[in-house]
């Protein structure tokens, strides 16, 4: 039972401590000192074999010794000694443990066969394993503190509250979980993976995102290696209305680079993660201060019924400032209708604005009693999704000001935040105290609520069904044939005959072995042709001249035949054949399958042309995908525009396009052993009504086993 | 001797303060209080008609009362009183005064007279005035506080310092001081212009620049009326080697439609600011916090030689990100060679990396001695043009690191930074005290060197040449001969002459008035041929059919050059003519000229094509524009890309593109007065040593007065 493991490692009734020391400043000596300190609710089980007592707690020779039931152990013993330790805490029946000590995997080769051995004693005993090379966790619910972190050398107290997180790294890990403690921000469960032997940072978010009263799960990732666990726990998670914040890091090549350097974590193609994390409703953030920022935001459980932001505003340059911002972050401030704003008007200056972003005016200092008046007609009008006070300095007002904000933010259940730029800071902290996000720049409150209402909106996330009209069989058959002869690279028209299988429509095309045989498929196709090479070894065909398009005449399409044979035999396949087809028109886009090393088969999607050429505009989802995923991914094209009217062309099909990307990337979902690539390059997207018509396309199977 | 007056205003020796309070706590109380409480090193001036003392202070009863020189007034005198005020003030010989009080032009038409009457005032008698509706200035190094801030009322001492902020708005400006003082960064300097009347920003930053001790300027902007003011003193700011930090709100439509309603400022078009700012080597910021980070890392007056950072950190995840973040801005991460490398891993544990981001590891907690040992070994490093110290939490050993911080920042003239992430925060501070700018965000650090880097790096910022085989004077023959017309709107034939008289190459061609005499000038022209349509009143003649690309054969040509006549007959310009011109090929560009009500005659430069319809991808440069300049321009596209190799074409002419530019932007500064408008479109830019050619141009005229 894996998961009872688990929620016993999150919230242990007892903890054995492995090779605990009497010294409490020593690192095995931590964890007793910790869990003293801050009472621990349950049985503290310090293990020594050459102590009766420590730290004035009765000590215990070995397991055996201790009566009753062990949920976790904490084993701070030396890394050689670790798996005979395990081993002893598996047959003592005890279902997780933490291991502390450095020196496996992440030390290079040294290392590599201790951590082999542990990973051999959790297979054989099924102890699940926290680490090694970790800091350990500490849940603030029953103070469980198996963790040697000295991140509360400092603290008496820690605040609790309704946010968990579990960071990869140890030190940057209780860097943020610090700085969280400062902002106010309260943690309730800290765990710090490592080198994940055996749990990851999914599975524990899959504890945690079952655990009531956590709210905010928030992790920090340096590589994903089972990135499918991560999207079962983000589904639950977005079933849950919990949000998943994340940071990971390798975002950039230097990055990436780095970050192989510095785990064993494969920092993964950055674009995947990105497209997995945005289909799954996973809220990426940029950096710890973002982190901690839209915790803060989604920590009090309100959502945003929209996007539509109204502020009030000490200063009207703020105002403005926050508009910027907030249509930065993909919110609305709109001035207000006419009936609210007189009634806003009759409560504020002249010289205010009551448009929104509303300015309450510097007369806020002398008439605090103003912002009570303004709060109060804005948490009554409608079309406010949120709300933003921006106040500043005006510290000897402070105590008006904040009551004016905690009255209107109890007379709303809509999502209510301040900045509050300079003064002595006390403001702030009061006000976070009271349970209302504060900021001190509207940039980053801004960027804070953009994500809650990205998270309050996000679409529903069900599981895709299989189009029922997919022929798997007609797949696996070809397929079957190709891996008989020996061969992994399809031509054309055997890649368009599994496409076309899963429902793709592909451009009327024959194969033909001579001139007069192209001459007679063009006339069967009627119309313009395109004639290609049909070969299974030559991959590029248009870099070496293998494609003409266009052609309309008997002697043109000849010509072009007999050239385009001349090329296969001098390229080195003589057996090459020619591909006759109808010619098509539309938008390009491209339309790829790969597999990924972390998360199986995705689809890709692009224009074709200059956008993906020269700004690499392309969008990663995981397969499968529902055809609102499909379309969701291709409106998140930077050139998404092209999808409507522009430059005098009318609206393209685009429910065609996201029908097509979905039936792909069921195509790879089900072969995802067999297909290792596969490209529609282009798939040419005609007007609304029109549908899709792919006119090339590539596939390349995984190698043999 | 305005800018005498401006140096008095910033360094008064003497200031009366016109309706001086003896309540200290009321507004026209507060400068004498805050100068008395500070310590005025200057005469101090209290004017009252009613009191013989003010807090203390001898006072007059009128400006005549007071013997010699005085440098200031700080009128504190009701909106309808304040002309009168300053009328004394220029009669008794006062170059610069203050005025406090609002509503003027910022409450609307009940505003507006007084404002004018002000104005009137300042015209006839010539003083300098700051504001009104501004909350005053001061001045740390001699304690002139004319100001009625209450963002001081907490504040017992002020940290001084290399920054000088000047504001449009006063709240907002006070909030981002306080922030400032709170975050250690010292400011010599702070003005409120309020409603400009007289004194801009950008003259306020004229006189800051000449300052001595004044190394970076601030400025918040809620408008620009005379961008060319701030245009000159970024020239003098770039030459002085003195950044100018803005933030300019306005930036979104909201924003824009926003700064409208709160002030008296038109937000203008913003694409013309940033493009102006850019240009000139002005850092524009998102908010406060990014103002006062970048302020904070210039304030140590270091440059940056290149932008190669190197990172040292105590987690390794850290330094991913820190890679990554600093990616995003710019720099660059490399690792370190070899033997380089060597050198550190000498000196870091086995298991860190040497690499670059170099991963100190956590050992750094237990041997505080390892930062300094990495420290000196990248102070030497030559390929380091910058370094980054990642640390977090470790109060414990914060005297040790500190210590190794300061020894290697001493060893260097080469910036450096600290991120220091969770903790107490008591090492930030300490660290901010000796210089070294220290954040808690590995993103905000990298912003800010980003911001340091680009400013280091600027290009040279000459004054524009103008080429010395333009022909200025057949322009304004052409435009005369318009102008006598009553026309505005030209043709393409007419605006294709403007531009080639300033050498911008134009695809040949001849008009014609029948379809015979089109087939003439085809033969004249030989090759395929471009039929248009050529009319002075059709604006934009593709979209009614006017225009017929690549014809070869007469009968073509005739056929095309009736339907265009037929069309130009049907669309009510009878009188229209043909234009046949010869066909051109390569990248299409667009470059047009107009006026902007700030900035006066500005280029705008994009590529045709998907980019510039779908993605809005266009640069704005304030004319003349040299060759460097305009192709820096050109290269800040975001499809810059389509100037290199892509697609299988070959690099393209970019110098032949961006002296285009520069011609067609000494088009625009020559005959501001004349042209609205005027695009070409396309620019033709064919391969390197091709050049560009303009296929299409089309030119409006300003009204006639």
């Amino acid at each position: 039972m894996a998961n009872s493991a688990i929620q016993r490692l999150l919230h242990p009734r007892s903890i054995a401590v492995l090779g605990a020391s009497d010294n409490p400043v020593k690192l095995s000596g931590r964890p007793i000192e910790l869990m003293k300190r801050f009472g621990y609710t349950g049985r503290l089980l310090p293990v020594n074999a050459r102590r009766a007592e420590v730290q004035g707690l009765p000590a215990y020779r070995d397991l055996d010794e201790i009566d009753g039931e062990i949920d976790l152990a904490m084993v701070m013993l030396p890394a050689d000694k670790v798996a005979d330790g395990l081993r002893d805490c598996a047959a003592r029946g005890i279902p997780a443990a933490i291991v502390g000590a450095s020196g496996f995997a992440e030390i290079g080769a040294r290392g590599e066969h201790l951590q082999r051995q542990l990973e051999a004693v959790i297979a054989e005993t099924g102890i699940r394993v926290l680490g090694p090379n970790c800091l350990g966790m500490f849940s603030l619910r029953d103070r469980a503190m198996p963790t040697f972190t000295s991140a509360m050398d400092d603290s008496s107290a820690l605040v609790d509250g309704p946010v968990a997180f579990v960071s990869q790294s140890g030190a940057f890990g209780t860097f943020i979980f610090s700085a969280a403690q400062h902002a106010g921000l309260g943690i309730s469960h800290f765990l710090n993976t490592g080198n994940e032997a055996d749990l990851s940072v999914a599975e524990v978010l899959g504890g945690l995102v079952e655990t009531d009263g956590v709210e905010v799960l928030m992790a920090y990732l340096e590589g994903v290696h089972r990135g499918r666990e991560l999207l079962a726990v983000a589904r639950r998670a977005h079933e849950l209305d919990k949000p998943i914040l994340v940071v990971k890091v390798g975002s950039s090549e230097a990055g990436a680079r780095a970050a192989q350097s510095h785990t064993a974590s494969l920092a993964g193609e950055d674009a995947v993660f990105d497209g997995a994390a945005r289909q799954h409703g996973i809220v990426r953030l940029a950096g710890q201060e973002q982190l901690l920022d839209t915790a803060q935001v989604f920590a009090g459980g309100r959502r945003a019924r929209g996007r539509r932001l109204s502020t009030l505003s000490l200063s009207g340059g703020a105002g403005v400032l926050m508009a910027d911002v907030a249509s930065d972050n993909g919110l609305l401030v709109q001035p207000w209708d006419q009936a609210w704003q007189q009634q806003m008007a009759a409560v504020i200056p002249a010289y205010g604005s009551p448009r929104n972003p509303i300015d309450l005016t510097a007369t806020l200092i002398s008439d605090p009693d103003l912002l009570r008046r303004g709060l109060d007609v804005a948490v009554r009008h409608p079309g406010t999704d949120m709300i933003a006070v921006l106040l500043g300095n005006a510290d000897n007002a402070s105590a008006q000001l904040i009551d004016a904000i905690e009255q209107a933010h109890r007379a709303t259940d809509r999502p209510l935040v301040v900045v509050w730029t300079g003064g002595s800071g006390r403001p702030r902290r009061r006000l976070q105290e009271l349970g209302i996000p504060c900021f001190t720049d509207p940039g980053r409150a801004a960027a804070a609520l953009g994500k809650l209402a990205d998270f309050s909106l996000r679409p529903p996330l069900p599981e895709p069904q299989r189009p029922d009209d997919v022929d798997e069989q007609v797949v696996r058959a070809i397929i079957q044939d190709l891996r008989d002869e020996g061969r992994t690279q399809l031509d054309e028209h055997e890649s368009s005959r599994l496409i076309a299988a899963y429902g793709i429509p592909c451009a009327g095309a024959f194969p033909a072995r001579t001139p007069d045989a192209a001459v007679a498929a063009a006339h069967e196709l009627g119309g313009p042709v395109a004639v290609k090479l049909l070969s299974g070894s030559i991959g590029h065909k248009s870099d070496i001249g293998g494609v003409r398009l266009g052609l309309t005449h008997d002697a043109e399409i000849r010509v072009a035949a007999e050239e385009l044979l001349t090329i296969a035999r001098e390229t080195g396949d003589p057996g090459a054949r020619l591909l006759v087809q109808r010619m098509a028109a539309g938008t390009e886009l491209i339309v790829g399958v790969k597999r990924d090393p972390a998360f199986g088969p995705v689809v890709v999607v692009g224009f074709g042309g200059v956008l993906v050429d020269v700004l690499a505009d392309s969008r990663v989802g995981v397969a499968p995908l529902d055809v609102d995923a499909a379309e969701r991914l291709l409106l998140s094209l930077r050139g998404s525009r092209l999808f409507g009217e522009v430059r005098g062309k009318p609206a393209r099909d685009l429910g065609a396009a996201a029908e097509a990307v979905a039936r792909l990337s069921w195509l790879a979902h089900d072969l995802a052993d067999d297909i290792a690539e596969l490209d529609v390059n282009p798939l040419l997207l005609g007007e609304a009504g029109e549908g899709v018509i792919a006119v090339d396309c590539l596939a390349v199977l995984t190698p043999a086993e």
